[in-house]
């Protein structure tokens, strides 16, 4: 398949006339065709008017029909072969391998998603029978399940072009859910999305659903996004990018006529708590699993360690140390486009130039154009404290150790911390105490808690969080990945005392679906 | 027990010196006393800083210790005997019968609760174990629970001075879910308020709870609600009230450097359709059940039935004479207070003044200070899509019946609906087909669809939703009564790799805690 430069509008392709987008490769800064015909406010009308005409034909699908959809996208992504994978090298500068994995994972999840829908758990089925002969008053019967919000919104990532992108988490997750899906592209990959669109598009069409279950719409700048999340159709966003872009997308949601939730996964420093007796007996080879974790992919994952606290004396120095000698071997890697590139250098120029920071070590220079050097930076708890700038993160492979005069410092570091994705204790059996003093903090800070392991590679799983606190995300009580995920794009409605007739068929007598349900607040696998 | 006008600050009763709060007899205008020392940011900080020194404790207690604290709040507000009931009485207005079915109602919502708590399927408890074998990577074991989202700021309605007030549904779900609460006292019932308080501090002292867990606070004006919504330690509001009332708090909270969510349920006019069969086989019957439904309670309720609709005609016109003569049977009744009552009047008054609406029939006249007159008026479909402001809702007994020229209208004027609670068709065996078209449009505008019953008397179980997209509420994934409101207070928190003795016990090994959980995704009742 070859890409051409259209948005998706339905079934349909056609190329908008506003101004253009273009892809560049950020290992060499040359520009990649085609160029893509920019959206405006014509294009978000007729994706949300077909998206609004396949709403309830899509969610009153069966559990079966849904599920074979996810799995035809799926399939119809691995249809696309090599060509996805080259022009994905192409415009986001990563290599060939981790292409592959990110694109099992996607297709994986999409899978999982189908393995969700059937299982009606998400359905969260409840039912009251009547009690006819209940004094004072009889209860009637009354029934209750989760139901699609509408079609959602999805703004992608460029640090995962196919992941947490036109396919991704909140695609995937809405689809399920039952929610038609419009998907503003990241301009920093229009190809790869071009190409992963028409596969949803085809898959549209050869499970016979209504066109406007899908659509792709590309747009420079910050209208078109603003349109779409305007739009009274819209009934939820679905983000992953900047706290500032976030937060935008929040306000213009909460100003609608008709408020929306919006989704939107943005900022993430992921402390790394270092233990005492960890930190002794194992110092070096933490150092050395921190630096691996910190530079994996030029350190461009929202679940990046930015941050490492631990009780100053010489356990720590020795870390510090190792962790230099370790990020010395780092090689320079190109960042995903000049624009990341340049937030990097901005925020390392930050800590660079702060009169409380000090380097402990780094990488090897950049070269290329878009390329960045790892980075090891250290501070005082007391200097950390005092300067809430020291908390915003560097996008990429910098990190920052802190250095407490002792563990209450510690809890007080913790305790100060904005809302994170993920918090990390590295600790040894000795360490049991202060990790319980420490977990009810970190319980409240992050959606991940993790022992001895580190936050990148976040697994698409049933137990997976990968949400939290503001300014983790938009929205403490979700996670946009893992089957959870689902959740976002539901509400429930009660029925009462309808015939059977009118019921959805996993609230009907006898459980036609199959599905769990709670009978009378008792659980009951069938019924 | 007397009332004594102090608020409550943890385990303390203080005086507050600001300007003052009193209650009136709605019957009779007389001030009923004692005066009520309205607060300030000094109660908010102190009852703040006590919630947030309470949250760890409450959230991490045994689901059995939270259940039987909140059936010793149901025992100890059973203990303030007839005392409440006369206060309630002298301060709503309400008569004896319906003031003792709500005590029974809020009493029954707290076991409900500790019911729910002990099953903790809330916990919505997920463990992915280890997979050290797989290939390319081994899993790590991963686990989630919901936690409590913190301390939760609750504003009582007047309508339910029990139900929805101190130790209402939101206070109730909020402790069940592990939220320390500190409640705004409704200014039109600060004895009844005081009581119920002071059951509540009882039962925290006497459960051996961190007396954080509870404060009320009383204040005139908005400025001490806004305090708490602004400050930081307050994770979440649960409101009950006007429209303008929760949306200036839905704004208060969006503009926190932490947003919360704001759970407000605020405004629905609660649609009944009259299905072609049913209104000619049965519209005098259904004329009588609704105004029933209109004029209970002086039709001071969330779910009182304000709008009606259907396709002109003789079996209409039976109907609204039908009603006519109904209405004219309810005397006047007490309101619950006179700014309710001058609204009433004010929204009355813009139906009988509207050059496109007709008065159909009416109660007796008011003659006591806050009597209300019931009402029943008459529009065409075209003149009520042409007027937004004929979807107002008018707080009370008054409604509005909309003449369409046919079915294809009643789907219109369906489809232009605000978000609602409730949506009810009236309907025969002949009205399926017809219902079946109007039930898609009804799930996405309610949170309930009733079928030949009537909104009022919301039932407290586990498949109710009292709910709905805004305005109706500010959050459409929410219920604000039955067992899932407790949703509305958590969040999920995963624990990856970690020490089986940090895991909170319903994670553990062996399941100590007996709860329901989903193990690779499929559902056990014990694992």
């Amino acid at each position: 398949m070859q890409v051409t430069g259209h948005s998706l509008i339905g079934s349909q392709a056609v190329y908008p006339q506003g101004a253009t987008i273009q892809a560049f490769n950020p290992a060499t800064g040359a520009p990649i065709g085609p160029e893509y015909g920019g959206g405006g406010i014509d294009e978000v009308d007729r994706a949300c008017a077909l998206a609004e005409a396949a709403a309830v034909a899509f969610r009153t699908t069966s559990l079966e029909a849904r599920a074979r959809f996810l799995e035809t996208v799926a399939t119809e992504i691995e249809a696309l072969g090599d060509a996805l994978i080259e022009r994905c090298m192409l415009e986001s500068g990563l290599p060939r391998a981790r292409l592959e994995g990110e694109r099992g994972r996607t297709c994986g999840q999409l899978r999982l998603f189908a393995s969700v829908v059937r299982s009606g758990e998400w359905l969260d089925v409840r039912i009251d029978p009547a009690m006819p002969e209940r004094q004072p008053l009889p209860r009637l019967d009354l029934r209750l399940q989760n139901i699609a919000l509408g079609p959602v919104a999805v703004f992608g990532a460029s640090n995962f072009p196919l992941a947490f992108s036109v396919a991704g988490g909140d695609t995937a997750s809405a689809f399920a859910a039952g929610c038609p899906v419009i998907v503003k592209a990241h301009s920093a990959h229009p190809g790869t999305s071009e190409l992963v669109g028409r596969a949803i598009q085809a898959a549209v069409s050869s499970c016979g659903l209504p066109e406007g279950v899908f659509s792709l719409l590309f747009g420079a700048g910050n209208d078109l996004g603003t349109a779409l999340v305007k739009d009274a159709r819209i009934k939820a966003v679905g983000f992953t990018g900047s706290r500032s872009g976030g937060t935008a997308l929040m306000k213009v949601a909460q100003a609608r006529p008709q408020p929306i939730p919006v989704y939107a996964e943005m900022s993430s420093i992921n402390p790394v708590f270092l233990l005492p007796d960890a930190l002794d007996s194992r110092g070096k080879t933490i150092a050395e699993g921190f630096v691996a974790s910190l530079a994996m992919g030029a350190g461009q994952f929202c679940t990046n360690p930015g941050l490492v606290i631990a009780v100053r004396g010489t356990a720590l120095d020795h870390f510090v140390d190792a962790a230099a000698q370790a990020v010395a071997k780092v090689g320079a890697q190109t960042m995903l486009s000049p624009g990341i590139h340049a937030s990097y250098n901005a925020g390392v120029g930050v800590l660079a130039g702060h009169a409380k920071v000090r380097q402990a070590g780094h990488g090897a220079a950049a070269e290329g154009a878009c390329q960045c050097q790892a980075r090891v930076f250290v501070t005082s708890a007391a200097d950390f404290l005092s300067d809430q700038a020291l908390q915003n993160e560097v996008f990429g492979a910098a990190s920052l150790v802190v250095e407490c005069e002792d563990w209450a410092e510690v809890a007080r570091v913790a305790q100060s911390l904005e809302g994170q994705l993920t918090a990390t204790l590295q600790m040894d059996d000795g360490d049991l105490e202060k990790a319980r003093q420490l977990l009810p903090i970190l319980e409240e800070k992050a959606g991940r808690v993790l022992a001895n392991s580190w936050p990148t590679g976040v697994e698409v799983c049933h137990a997976m969080v990968h949400g939290g606190p503001f300014p983790a995300t938009s929205d403490a009580r979700s996670t946009s990945v893992g089957s959870a995920a689902i959740q976002r794009f539901l509400r429930p409605v009660c029925y009462q005392n309808l015939p059977q007739a009118l019921l959805p068929d996993a609230l009907r007598d006898g459980n036609p679906s199959g599905v769990s349900r709670l009978v009378d607040g008792k659980r009951m696998t069938t019924a």
